[in-house]
């Protein structure tokens, strides 16, 4: 049973491993491999309007945050990121962290959500937002510098909240 | 003849009232109509890769910013915001801009220039932007609060750089 709640200044420790190793696959955030733990705070705890932890068996698996995609006269359209643990993937964390993000957003009045730069090898994850109401909005040419693969298409999906 | 060079501190309190001017009008910028100047220095000075100023018989008409679209793994990608005093308009001023910062972001080492909310009532800098070689990657329903109609449409415009 996954639970998800706000995150508190005490779980960053918990946090910080799973967005280190996801930044450092340099495969689907643009957040550069060499990152430090003080930059991540940053973009993780302390920039986004709130953030939250999933966790299983009493362990922190994964974690997202909410914030404003734009300031002032786009500020009602949020942006969302998502981490799940490497070793927690495939059992549906993902999908209830986007779900919870969905109503999170409409509680704390935003109108629309937007991901500005879903990496087009990012198969998994298109599929999961397209599940979950996203809408391809259009494709940014070679927009991601993936780690592996070199310069690589991105999406921009969006979807009006309900 | 309009001269385009980059800006230095002593521009600001030229440039400061052009910006205003336009985010107070609510139509183009997200920035609020009551960004204050300190915050307005943040956005158009400090936080940019740089700032220009074009001037035209000794005054400074109009002004633009060039920046990194994304962190890391995105950082190819630029973007660029123009604003061209209003009383200066429909002079050329906008594309002179235009034209100079996609030179220019070709020597910064950018790939590719990208504006995120080209408020979709704003037709003339549509074409303009058209013109320069930008195409509509996509359109965000209701992503910008216009001060006058409400939430309206914005484009998001790309090109690759040669």
């Amino acid at each position: 049973m996954v639970k998800i709640k706000k995150a508190v200044e005490a779980n960053w420790k918990a946090i910080w491993p799973i967005v280190q190793e996801t930044f450092d696959s340099g495969d689907t955030y643009p957040y550069a491999p060499e990152t430090t733990k003080e930059e991540g705070y940053k973009v993780w705890m302390a920039s986004p309007a709130a953030t939250y932890v999933a966790t299983k068996d009493g362990d922190i698996k994964g974690t997202y945050y909410i914030k404003p995609n734009q300031p002032g006269l786009g500020s009602h359209v949020c942006n969302a990121g998502y981490i799940v643990a490497a070793k927690a993937r495939g059992k549906g964390i993902g999908r209830a962290l986007c779900a919870h993000s969905l109503k999170e957003a409409v509680k704390l009045g935003f109108k629309a959500m937007q991901y500005n730069l879903v990496v087009c090898t990012n198969v998994n994850a298109i599929e999961l937002w397209k599940d979950m109401g996203f809408e391809i909005i259009g494709t940014l040419p070679k927009a991601f510098n993936h780690r592996k693969k070199g310069l690589v298409d991105a999406h921009i999906m969006y979807q009006i909240l309900k």
